[in-house]
């Protein structure tokens, strides 16, 4: 069924008008006509089943006819900061496939030693955008602007931090130390690695180091496998 | 250090000479010279240490230093069949992540509602090739030629069996069903799914419907995600 995004909806009413824009990719392309039924997604959890009640190409009006709130709603947060890479695609494919496997939040992060040191958010967003609708998710993972790493890792986040790097030393990795529907919070550095210092700095901002494996993974296949070992463990 | 792929190597023999393309990309473009360390993997589990003997521009002599077999060997077999995706690109970028992560051998089944019959098996062994380097794996994963899915899925398999599919029904999954170190053998689906006749006949060829988790996965996402569950569970 043709599934529409639409985050200004409002549950008490009963209608609801397509843009301009979608009105005319419903009729004209999807050529659905009155009486059509038709998905919506809120972003916030909020899946609700419509009709077509008038098939105006410009401005379809929408009949609300059931909602489901909190629909497959997560039973565990998980905020992912990555270094965006040089290869932009890399970070487009990372958001898609992350938002099918599943996740809350991301963090761009700049640091020492990344060789791109911004993001078109917006862009990324609308990635974003169509693997929820793609995948039928009611929650729109939150995409946060690129900051720096000294700056991001000073903030506050209630739960447990890590941070994944390829140095030696003492890690844990997520099996034994995450609990079960918790919150979580991880770092996956640029393709050289965090630096020693920021992985020191980390340490004392309460992140513990993890291993994601044995295997040396790409700056958005660790993301991924963080993603992957988060939800798999939750499941 | 600079990596070598070289199947053709002679495990006993104490040189080894690069390919002219290689010999030019090694004193060309990478500027190496007579005395340089380079690495070699043969794809069959042997990494070999050597220094570089005669840096000649067409034919590089190497001279093996010291070898390691086995290196970094799996715990476990595991093989995917999939098919192939109407965009080649997304099979691509699996390929190259599950090498990353971890995985045997690869089929590429050719189902009822594929869009896609066929698949050039030398391009994406080639990223295949490229991906084992980047992330030093000394096994080249197998990749096989396109196939019929019921030709397929009658051809013995010494493991366990699984068939993915979104269709309903009992099914289990890895963490329950794998046995730790073990042979599996994965079957993914095209992007319109199993057909219930090629479910039933994988059923009956001894597969297991196994549910890779309540999100509704791309093709190449469903695949990837038994690849990092198969790994994951054998850690």
């Amino acid at each position: 069924m043709q599934l529409f995004y639409t985050p200004d909806i409002n549950p008490s009413h009963p209608q609801y008008f397509l843009s301009e824009e979608e009105s005319k990719h419903c009729i004209r392309v999807l050529r659905l006509d009155a009486g059509s039924e038709v998905q919506l997604i809120d972003g916030k959890g909020g899946l609700y089943n419509a009709s077509i009640k008038d098939a105006h190409p410009k401005r379809v009006i929408l009949q609300i006819n059931s909602v489901v709130t909190e629909f497959n709603k997560r039973n565990h947060y998980l905020h992912i900061a990555i270094a965006p890479t040089k290869n932009i695609e890399r970070i487009e494919w990372f958001l898609e496939k992350a938002t099918e496997i599943g996740i809350d939040e991301i963090s761009l992060i700049i640091c020492q030693r990344s060789e791109r040191k911004d993001a078109k958010v917006e862009r990324l967003n609308k990635i974003i955008t169509s693997a929820i609708k793609q995948s039928l998710k009611a929650y729109h993972p939150i995409l946060n602007e690129a900051m720096a790493y000294d700056k991001f890792i000073a903030k506050p986040f209630e739960g447990q931090k890590y941070i994944a790097h390829c140095e030696d030393g003492d890690k844990t990795n997520l099996k034994v130390d995450a609990l079960s529907n918790g919150r979580y919070l991880v770092l996956i550095g640029p393709e050289g690695d965090f630096s020693p210092g920021e992985i020191d700095s980390a340490l004392q901002n309460g992140f513990k180091a993890i291993t994601l494996g044995e295997s040396r993974l790409r700056t958005e296949t660790a993301a991924l496998e963080a993603c992957f070992e988060a939800n798999f463990l939750n499941r």
